[in-house]
């Protein structure tokens, strides 16, 4: 692959073989969403560059749209065909008098959701996080439930409340119960809690009764996009008994303004963990030549200050084994479903994806440099999740950040987005 | 009011005191999708009725889309202003010359989905259902869990596979496993069930961080829609501890072409049951003039048999109270939002809303009258739900009906909807 023509420093996170997805706005034209895609400190008009290069219709209508469903719904062979384009616009020297008016410094757009959320599913498929878990929520029982190394758990979240990477968290109100107590009580949240998690982009549909096998995962699935699933561990605890979380996770989950589209993550595939017990054949990826473990390094900052480095190829369960799980009884996918991975939690401390893991339940509470210490979150709180990946020849792709501040119950209402 | 110009008998169940709201085609425009209203046995072409009478922008305009969202996004002040430009039309003479062409006899049209679903919840409110599948389930143990008469359980179910009544539903796949066996197989469900549920159609939009209160629940609420929850019990059975039902929900709900308007069930309304628990504030109907308990009569068929006659009026969480604590922790409401009610059980044999308990988990087949049994479905059949409520003067309405016959596992896709 050739260079870009723009200059960018050899450990760019946003270089030429990364290219994410994203919807920005202008502020002379904020009504005005556009595709935009990142490159260096810049983003690009892909729509407009799309025109000044007289690109292929195919090209240019998906690249022309306000949000990336269309272009989700097109399908691999086009998101191959994008994707070439995009790369010939940055690196051939013949389309940079075209294209360059196109790029707009990144620090003066406004970042949008990518993509009008279709179904959002929430797995559970870190071994860490879910026996944790486990011991807190359900002690004196085996951490892992009998299922979890038969299939990979999960469930759906609300769709409405998905909202972009710094939209402020309001903190919600609820019932919440301590097991000493007779009855619950009513009030904000005192166990506020993130889930760094990996989230997966469905583009191609497929239609009711149709699964999805393993090997058609890359037909399927456009890119990748952090998120984080904000959650109320109080509100959990008591409602999640016998249908699964409802309030303590369906107030916001915050996702990142950029798509790693699936090709740029050619370097990080990596096996997954080996199998304790055997998947059955509708999830066996063990004699397939290409799993869909991937080598994500995630970070986790609260209020700048790194408190976990959670490793997402340990995951047991990959995404192509959760797309196919999803899809076996025959339930269909539309452009624009969003599947996260579950909190990515490895096995040491200081690893883990939420903080009710970090701080154990309260009793080891994280040190912060101002001096002041943190089971849960406060108002005021911000928290960041980034991540990294393996590109070629030994550099590193970003997957950006998806970031939000908890604001106080109560806080004045935030427009719908 | 008046009566109809349209000769109807008395006891029509879609009546001008009903006048629920579809989206149609016709045979000779399959791909014109039009908003219809129901009237005796025809359906009137509510957008062509507003241009023929000249009808205010405010009308016409949300009458003239190929789906209710923007009539439920409209808000209650403008489905007051179109319900009356409808009893108008059908009731004043003065508009028959107009409106009479824009009536197409309900056989010759193909119904669809009436809305676009956007998120979708499921609540679990009848205390006698609750009971019911908390002794099958988790046979032992105390049938409600604690939290149940404190708060409305629900869960997100999946809205991609929300479909209308009439498509077949084929019987999914998965995993499932007996208490005896060591590890799950896999295949078609053997334990395929119905749940009997009414919908809720959210209409306005509320922000993000906003609580909806139990008496602004008509401000948001459009209508009332009948509902099955298709339901593999094994399933469910296998994959539900921790986080709750997926896949053994998620191939397949069945919606009714009608949404009835909440204006129609004023006759319905009725007191919600004792509470046995004082409901919190943010819960409690205690002290309220007029509560929203409904007194819907629902019917169940199988294979043409009535087999179980539920009585929504006995419901535990009314749905004022349902919408109050979905939003209690700030989550948003989007127009065409989707909640029901949970299956309706009543107390005897008989009012059961699912055949789990019908059959009592197999051990107390239904008898059909060809001579067969039932514990659970078997593929060919079909299930049909209706319900009717109280009209003004003694009438009823109808909410019609929502159907389905299963197909085996494997059988030919079908197309997204």
């Amino acid at each position: 692959m050739t260079a870009c023509w723009l200059e960018l420093p050899d450990d760019a996170l946003f270089g030429v073989h990364n290219l994410p997805y994203g919807v920005f706005t202008t502020p002379d034209e904020p009504s005005r969403r556009r595709i935009g895609v990142a490159i260096g400190d810049y983003v690009l008009d892909a729509g407009a560059a799309a025109h000044a290069t007289q690109a292929l219709r195919e090209v240019a209508a998906p690249l022309s749209a306000p949000a990336l469903n269309p272009l989700l719904a097109a399908g691999r062979p086009v998101w191959t065909q994008v994707r070439a384009a995009l790369i010939a616009w940055l690196t051939d020297a013949d389309h940079r008098p075209a294209v360059e008016p196109c790029l707009l410094p990144r620090q003066d757009v406004a970042l949008h959701l990518p993509f009008e959320v279709g179904d959002y599913v929430d797995f559970y498929s870190s071994e860490h996080h879910a026996t944790n878990l486990g011991r807190l929520f359900r002690p004196g029982s085996e951490p892992l439930t009998p299922n979890w190394k038969h299939l990979p758990i999960g469930y759906h979240g609300r769709s409405g409340t998905v909202v972009v990477s710094g939209t402020p968290v309001i903190r919600p109100r609820g019932q919440r119960k301590a097991p000493d107590q007779d009855a619950p009580g009513f009030g904000p949240s005192r166990r506020l809690d993130i889930e760094a998690e990996v989230g997966f982009v469905v583009g191609a549909a497929s239609p009711l009764g149709v699964p999805v096998p393993l090997d058609a995962f890359a037909d399927h699935v456009f890119g990748v996009c952090l998120v984080n699933d904000w959650s109320a561990r109080d509100l959990q605890a008591w409602e999640y008994v016998p249908l699964g979380p409802f309030l303590g996770k369906s107030f916001a989950t915050s996702l990142a303004p950029w798509v790693v589209p699936l090709d740029a993550l050619d370097h990080a595939r990596t096996a997954p963990p080996a199998r304790d017990v055997a998947p059955l054949p509708y999830l066996d990826d063990r004699e397939d030549a290409e799993p869909w473990g991937l080598d994500l390094d995630l970070e986790v900052r609260l209020n700048g200050t790194v408190v976990s480095r959670p490793p997402f190829a340990g995951m047991y369960w990959t995404p192509a084994q959760q797309l196919a799980h999803m899809t076996v009884n025959g339930a269909g996918l539309r452009p624009g479903d969003l599947y996260a991975s579950g909190t990515v939690s490895g096995p040491e401390h200081g690893t883990e994806g939420s903080l009710i893991e970090l701080a154990w339940n309260g009793e080891r509470p994280l040190n912060l440099p101002d001096g002041s210490t943190r089971t849960f979150l406060e108002d005021g709180d911000e928290v960041t999740v980034s991540a990294t990946a393996p590109g070629p020849h030994g550099t590193r792709i970003g997957l950006g950040e998806v970031t939000g501040r908890v604001r106080p119950a109560g806080s004045a209402p935030l427009a719908p987005h």
